[in-house]
């Protein structure tokens, strides 16, 4: 029972992020250092019936590699700062009460970044509740991992919903392991958002989303694509290939291996557009698909042969355990003004 | 803030068993074998109020070894009957829809009965929600884990109150990890009842008790001794340190040795008394207080020398698998008549 | 230092299998059902020497799901059975001494399937070594799990050496996570051989491998593919999407949708030719590659824009459970004759 | 199998501490505050002679609270050094390989306090293998864990001599969990020595050591007592009990609790000595008893009840990851003098 019969029907949590083309209308893009960088876009209401998303601000946090100490505290302080502009923008004060929530599923190693990211934030709810004396500088927050379905049978959403009620908090930070839409984001990428999160979603119930709509008070939701399916890794490479193959024919006299080696060379072929007869003439029939139809046969042939797979990379364990830690000690410094280093570093007061 | 500051305040649950003086006076005891016994207590509104205690049935089943597999087998037989009887005192029906709740604190292994048996639950409530088809003889079930409030900064009870009046279930059953309040007892007594639990308590906070008066359902409560205070290993020692000594004195001719290796041993001097005379000869000035007394000179003592632990034995990670598993596989079986001999162990439905 | 720096260029092992086109020889297929098949290849000197293999047996067992009790009881079956014909044809007694030995990572879940079998298997040279009384059909087992350079400074290789140098068992049985070289494997085969395994190769180290010839002793090789190339995955899917697209266009009149349902529908295409023309028109430049070409092209590109990952099914966790489970219970009872039911599953002889 | 019979016959390792009398004749003690106290013991060969003991340096390293940020920052200073001077005395170069061996069984929480320290422990072996550049002031590392007999099937010993006789490293440090021969020691003492330790010892088998003289390299080994046997508790609380009783007689003017909340307590009464008059009427017949017939009745009363258990506290876990984290940042900062801060605390290079 314990995570089996087809998860994938109400597990997977998607991306955060909103697509390139929207991208390219209200972007503010920030580069911190060569391997930082912030993308923030609002959406006003308009915007939002036209584009059909949820009207809010979205922000990506990109970077290249969370497994190194110095970018970690760099995009730690990123992210920190991120939070606090996101704070102050929905109006929670600096002593409103707040309640993290750690979704997804502890016992799956690609879906336990929330679970995890809980295990290092610093609650002190009760603390106040006790009536201890706590210092200036901290507020009241408590701290939940509601689960998933397939161990709890009650949806996230139901158990989410009913504590709040008791609990009354002003305040949620929902923190989510998501599903890729690129290959590119995996592991990668930090994604924000005061528009809400769907955790067990895709079971066509769009009233279960955790939002400002559903529960009342303001939500600032934070993903991490930590998996992806195999079509999109599928799509996305032949996309590459294409021109790969195009870039290559075009630049015969440089050296390839020179061209591979270059850090730049994502960036040189990424915006490469080739036109239809090129297209054509690179792959034939599958080059004459549109993007929808090619990731459609992909996605159906593989369903057939029953290869969908969902899949990670190799190192999530480690991957999980420093994202992880990003994310618990911005969301704790973000929310507890007095807190010293080593204090946010090992999840304790004194 | 993990499990850090002074838990001891408000960490430990009590024995749910009644002390032996009243025990002798409603009490049922059954020998399922030499190394298994059953003793129920039915204790009436009327005796409730001489005894200070709650009204209900308390069930206590003692056995010598929770980690050989025959007598797991065992153990498990006479609990799920147990349990099967309760459901029908308490008027459950056959398709009524429970909860189950695992109390205490994963992360601390001598606290942690509640969630490692929760692991093992069979869940099923998804199941009816998403209108799967379930056979007959599989009820809905759902099970949390509310955590501690070290962890959540929330309390326990406000949790499972909130998440209760949410999903409405018929009953509850509640498994925690206990304080035993004898040396006999630990890890080697599975305690029933139906007058309630209290999760964290201990702090002043009687209103915070899990049971059918704050909660409006029934409850069926099934804790473990797991930890024993120190102070109680060195009275109950003293205790058969007497015993011994003036058995010694007077059965001077018995071959020691023989003694030792009898298992009838414990048997032979648990229920010998001591006069007075004999109790100051034998321990002076210490064998003159009375029990009361005695208990908490010791407890004095090792309050303010900073030795007054709270231990549990070390074999605890191999004890507590083997006995979450005990409760689960009794649990799965007692709700689920439909299940066969390997669902109930790997907890799952095929 | 745990797991970092770069591990993808020492801690990869590759498919125990031999090639599609070399099976073809001398194999012997058996289907135990639909769902369970097992190939066994023997490979004499000059074939070796001509295909540049190790003369040796390979065995595959492939089955269809490892998380379904059923057939996890027959696979279980199967492998004991295959585990117990290898040993007799290496000339081992049945009461010969042996040592189990799981390669791996035990904190990387996709890497973890050697330590987790370890866990589950029934170890008894103590007994014989403390003088116990064992029974007969019980013989003396050891096993051990070295761990992984980057976390203990030392070749596995040197650890299994002195090691087995030192206590100097009869026979060997290594468990390992491996590589895939097929996106059908993964996680769907268990590979057997008595030609060796390589922990921790690639170093272009071909003298580290555990086999006969370095060890002396006879051993058996268990691998279970666990992770995957995605450059492995986009090949193997824009083959099968070749086959496809060739196989709607031929067969136009056919349901498409029926088609999809079908579970023989891998099969039907699976062993579909197409001709040069045919694979220039459905894919251009790239269907005039071969093989070799297309994978290397495909593996360049990944490379060059960063993502050249190898991963592993979200569902890892419980798959490296229910496998470990399974080579575990295959190994304990074809090991130890006097093994009753309970006793395999539970590891623990009382 | 795993962790189940009769460990307690194989698996203690006792104090490495020399006992009270010895300690007076060749000791300097050190109070670095008024929480951190090092007392150091020389004893030369024909003390070691007299006292039954092996000559060498018994250093012990006392500390009130192990789970304070301030106060490990404090112990671990104290540590280095300590382990410092040891490298020093023991003719100890810079750039000499050593090996960290981590001695106790993973799986069970209280004996977990080596392997546990492993996992921090800065492995750097295969980087020189690997001919990796290393930068000056990190030496060679590598580090095991053995595991328990009862799971490997072989003796500690066995498997650490064979790896150190193949690596041929040049000192060895030993880390493990111990069981107090007091009370006051659990989880408050680090113990150091150079006289060498006895993994699963117990069986008579005293040739079993890790020791200079049965591997030829020097070792330094440090334990922390995280168990202790119940008839322990109840003798030092007799004892503490005698004493109290005698201080309140002789004090009776004092107030009771002012007594109770002074901290000094402890050491007030600690050094009480009893006349056998004051001793008799304390406690009858068993004031009477020397010391060691004490011990051995109560050992013999527990027994004969079987309740003579091993315990520990309950917050073992917790306590557990606290020393674990100590020791080996410790052990890190002594052994690589180029490591700053920040890669002392997440044990890695870069």
């Amino acid at each position: 029972m314990k995570n089996r019969i087809n998860l994938s029907k109400y597990n997977i949590r998607t991306d955060l992020v909103i697509d390139q083309e929207i991208q390219e209308k209200n972007t503010k893009v920030t580069n911190i250092n060569k391997d930082l960088k912030i993308t923030e876009i609002e959406i006003n209401k308009k915007q939002a019936m036209e584009l059909n998303r949820k009207a809010g601000i979205y922000i990506t946090i990109e970077f290249k590699d969370a497994t190194n100490h110095e970018d970690k505290i760099e995009i730690e302080k990123c992210l920190t700062n991120e939070i606090n502009k996101l704070l102050k923008r929905l109006n929670i004060k600096e002593k409103d009460e707040g309640i993290i929530i750690g979704l997804g599923n502890r016992f799956s190693t690609a879906d336990s970044l929330g679970p995890k990211c809980i295990d290092k934030i610093l609650v002190t709810r009760h603390l106040f509740q006790l009536k201890t004396n706590v210092k200036e500088g901290i507020r009241s927050i408590s701290a939940i991992t509601p689960g998933v379905m397939a161990n709890t049978g009650i949806e996230s959403f139901e158990i989410i919903e009913s504590i709040i009620k008791k609990i009354k908090p002003k305040f949620i930070i929902a923190i989510d392991a998501l599903a890729s839409s690129s290959i590119e984001r995996i592991n990668k990428t930090i994604q924000l958002t005061d528009t809400g999160i769907h955790p067990g979603s895709g079971i066509g119930n769009n009233r279960k989303e955790l939002s400002k709509d559903t529960l009342n008070i303001p939500i600032i939701s934070i993903g991490i694509p930590t998996v992806v399916e195999s079509s999109i890794i599928v799509n996305d490479t032949i996309n590459y290939l294409f021109k790969h193959i195009s870039y290559l024919k075009n630049n015969l006299a440089e050296n390839k291996l020179i061209i591979n080696r270059s850090t730049e060379y994502k960036n040189k072929i990424k915006n490469l557009e080739l036109n239809p007869i090129e297209k054509k003439e690179i792959s034939g029939i599958i080059g004459t698909l549109s993007e929808e139809e090619k990731k459609s046969l992909i996605s159906e042939v593989l369903k057939s042969i029953h290869y969908d797979l969902i899949v990670t990379p190799k190192e999530i364990d480690f991957l999980i355990d420093n994202l992880s830690e990003i994310l618990a000690n911005s969301i704790n410094k973000s929310l507890h003004l007095a807190l010293n280093d080593w204090q946010i570093r090992i999840f304790k007061l004194q």
